[in-house]
């Protein structure tokens, strides 16, 4: 598999943890943003959405961070990524979803740029934006991780799941712009124990072969 | 089942839409905005995000409009809202998400207060915000409807799917905002036959007990 990627997207993160926890082999296409490679019409080809990350299965290329989990997920089932009930499930979808929709792109580069360039905002404003998006996104959070989270290592049960795949890049992209975590204890820990497992830190940002 | 909704919300329209689709008889328990009772504690105590929609099942609330979907879908099995192949349903889940990530998150209520009151922005520069967020994501879909819309009457294939009940509520906010849809001629006739059907008819925001 290829993987359309760009070392600092957060959704590009999302899909490389999912390809290193199911063991798959991937090669990384970095798309480079300083060329706006990303808006191009060779990229838009493969993606019309001019979004990273893009998977190339062989037979099709795949957009949507989440469209790509669940694919893999459902295409490579060991280990699972959704747990064995529909509550279950319901409950993990819910809790990346407002990782993936309520808060990632809210602070999506594209949007920032609009804030900068269109709105004239300065860069403490930006940022201001970006953290009060997050906080009020993980204070919900962290409200249901005190509740699912049964080891304190993994935001749903005692096993990794899509939700946690969300989680460590938010919490990359929450520091990155200064965000107090101290009203998060509970993802802060999860996020500790993220980082130590292998698929998850190989997949960081500052490992990646197009970082600068 | 009970769904906590509003009626100009557009994710509380999806699950409505999904609702019917599957034929569920469903309590609908309007949460009043003017009263910010979605941000108050006996809300909150249901659903910590203070999100609508949440669906109470009787066993238990469920939010993230996406994570409802897929949970009816699951459990209520016909009509199906996601095709019977992984390429399918990644294809549909990629479209829904094109939508439920990247276009509605960022012109949602809460995101246009912070715009008004934060950043000092008038209305005017409210809906060029909401229109160019509209414009450059409907320009992908069309590009993708163009190519998986067999029919022209559904975003995927021929039949009814998760993406559609995403478009249509995406479309009456578009339409709201006065966003010029001449671009994308396949999603407005997609449009104007979802809303020819019963299920997508009967939960729009004008025939809700809460519309104002």
């Amino acid at each position: 598999m290829k993987l359309y990627t760009f070392f600092r997207s957060s959704a590009a993160f999302r899909a490389r943890i999912a390809l290193n926890l199911k063991g798959i082999a991937f090669e990384s296409l970095p798309v480079q943003f300083a060329k706006h490679e990303q808006h191009g019409a060779q990229y838009l080809a493969k993606n019309p959405q001019g979004l990273i990350p893009a998977l190339d299965t062989g037979d099709a290329v795949l957009a949507q961070s989440l469209a790509i989990i669940e694919y893999l997920d459902e295409t490579f089932p060991t280990p699972p990524l959704l747990p064995g009930d529909a509550l279950g499930r319901a409950r993990v979808r819910s809790l990346a979803l407002s990782i993936a929709c309520d808060i990632h792109p809210l602070n999506n580069l594209r949007v920032l740029n609009y804030l900068r360039k269109q709105l004239a905002q300065d860069d403490a404003q930006v940022n201001e934006w970006c953290r009060h998006w997050i906080a009020l996104g993980f204070k919900a959070i962290e409200t249901s991780a005190q509740q699912y989270s049964t080891s304190g290592k993994f935001l749903y049960g005692d096993a990794v799941s899509m939700a946690d795949v969300c989680l460590l890049p938010q919490l990359f992209n929450a520091r990155r712009v200064a965000t107090d975590l101290t009203p998060f204890p509970t993802l802060a820990a999860i996020g500790q124990h993220l980082e130590s497992l292998p698929a998850f830190a190989n997949a960081r940002p500052e490992v990646q072969p197009d970082a600068v």
